[in-house]
């Protein structure tokens, strides 16, 4: 498997100028997606709620920036050969556009039994699909085998300083449109969009806590951050599927002790009826990991009550058949 | 039942002046709805289109634009003796909406068979809901007995120069965003929107072609333009429920047949198939007769290619539990 060519640094693995690097290489090519606001969710909260909508990102969620970012950040050499994903979800998506943008050919490891919707949609980004099955192999071992047959450079979904970085221009661009802030909510599966806020708001609004959500059934995070020892849930069932990642990462893991103020969980009713409230009421589609963050707000797991509140609404690629039938 | 205030007026019933009077009346009061894009949909097309967001207005429809723009326009005494509107739909909740921000009481005629998250929605706002039997009465003759009993001004839902002039002010902001068009797609029921609409565009982007878009099931508007004799469809049975008026106004029909250039019909399939397309590549929760134009566009109804196109996205007020039982 070929390195992405960066050299060990020294701790921290990410810092507030490799947020500022990436946003000048997204400049003109993410979306600047918009900020929502709702009187009736600010009545309900009794704060003023700023909603930052990476439903209405590029490929649909916030995973474009770290990709393009990491991609962006190849040696011509490591373009030429190509890079490899593995991921069933936004991730396989973010890869493969950033690929098509810069010219770099994507392999991306799917289950076979994936939803057909998105094996064509990375399909029709270019990339080139290999289907494994679940009951044979792991994504990890194919992935693994594949990027060192083909010497293709692995882009991970969240544990590396570039992907990191490229998340943190959620919340940079978030500040940039509303000032500071005294809460920011980001929901959390590896850590990556996460340990990127947080690293921005250090830097841009120093006296905002930072809170990040999780499922109860994929608290894994929650439990790392509390007893600082990293905790692992494998296949965590929960409807919230971007999520279902089963730690936090070797950097990802202190990114959030270091920054990070708390963690909470929400129970899986509370994340569908938050994704519904927000279809309902606010007219945006949002997949259950993107109404995470919303859901800690209005289960009040965090007190917000006059307080001026960013919530990172995470993605909006849902299977409209599946939501469909969960609907209340 | 109170006259609303208005001197005869020489034709046309509404000019420009009336819709720029009316954007004076809204600013700060209405929300200035995004302008959203899509590469996918430019793709297919072959055009650049622009989709003004009215799915995001106050209470979920356009309709406030009127609604808000005709009840400021009351004297003290009319305000201090209240509204009535009979609705089932979108002007329900934008009057009832707009008489709380104005201090004015409002009273709605609804069925007492309408959706219960209507009714709630409606008296949530502050409106006294009158229901009534579908069996025993109907809403005019109940509205016109109960205006004349308390001496309220009716507001009508669209035939009227103040609904007209505040629904142009769409169409104004749309410009005003993105300058000219060559081809403007709008919804038509009872026309307030689409005549409102024609009229701006006559002003501000001259050499743009406006088209009005109605299901199939309900064409009435569409044969009226082509016949130039006013054609009328009782309780068209189509799912773009906001556009199952009768027929058009008597004011609207005079002034579609003279700034519209074109009406085409979409059929039921199309409608639905557009909505959740814009639901799952846009991220945007639009109700059927908010699809109306994007569907002309995307059946190719209407030649688009090569041009920039605005479509009016009119509202997104679904019952989710209702909509997800029609996913395909």
């Amino acid at each position: 498997m070929a390195d992405l060519g960066h050299a060990a640094r020294t701790d921290p693995p990410v810092v507030y100028a490799d947020v500022e690097a990436a946003a000048a290489r997204l400049d003109g090519v993410s979306n600047r997606t918009p900020v929502l606001t709702s009187r009736f969710v600010d009545e309900r909260v009794g704060g003023r709620v700023f909603f930052k909508c990476e439903n209405f990102q590029r490929a649909g969620a916030f995973k474009f920036r770290g990709a393009y970012n990491a991609l962006s950040r190849l040696s011509n050499e490591q373009r030429e050969r190509g890079v490899l994903a593995y991921s069933s979800g936004n991730h396989a998506q973010a890869v493969a556009l950033a690929g098509r943008l810069l010219r770099v050919s994507t392999t991306i490891v799917m289950p076979g039994d994936a939803p057909e919707v998105k094996l064509a949609a990375t399909r029709g980004y270019g990339a080139e699909v290999v289907e494994y099955d679940r009951t044979e192999t792991t994504r990890e071992e194919l992935g693994a085998r594949i990027s060192q047959e083909r010497d293709l450079s692995l882009i991970p979904p969240y544990d590396h300083p570039d992907i990191i970085a490229g998340q943190g221009t959620t919340a940079r661009e978030l500040f940039e449109e509303v000032g500071q802030l005294d809460l920011l909510l980001v929901c959390c599966g590896g850590g990556g969009l996460l340990s990127g806020c947080a690293i921005a708001v250090r830097t841009l609004s120093p006296g905002c806590r930072i809170v990040g959500v999780e499922p109860e059934r994929a608290n894994d995070a929650t439990r790392s951050f509390r007893t600082k020892k990293l905790h692992t849930i494998d296949n965590p069932d929960t409807i919230a599927d971007g999520v279902r990642t089963p730690s936090l990462g070797r950097l990802t893991f202190p990114l959030v002790l270091r920054h990070v103020d708390e963690m909470v969980t929400v129970a899986e009713d509370a994340i569908l009826h938050a994704m519904f409230l927000l279809w309902e009421r606010m007219k945006v589609v949002v997949e259950p990991t993107g109404a995470l963050a919303a859901a800690a707000l209005f289960e009040g797991a965090i007190e917000a009550s006059g307080a001026r509140v960013g919530v990172i609404v995470s993605g909006g690629n849902v299977d409209l058949k599946r939501i469909g039938a969960l609907l209340p």
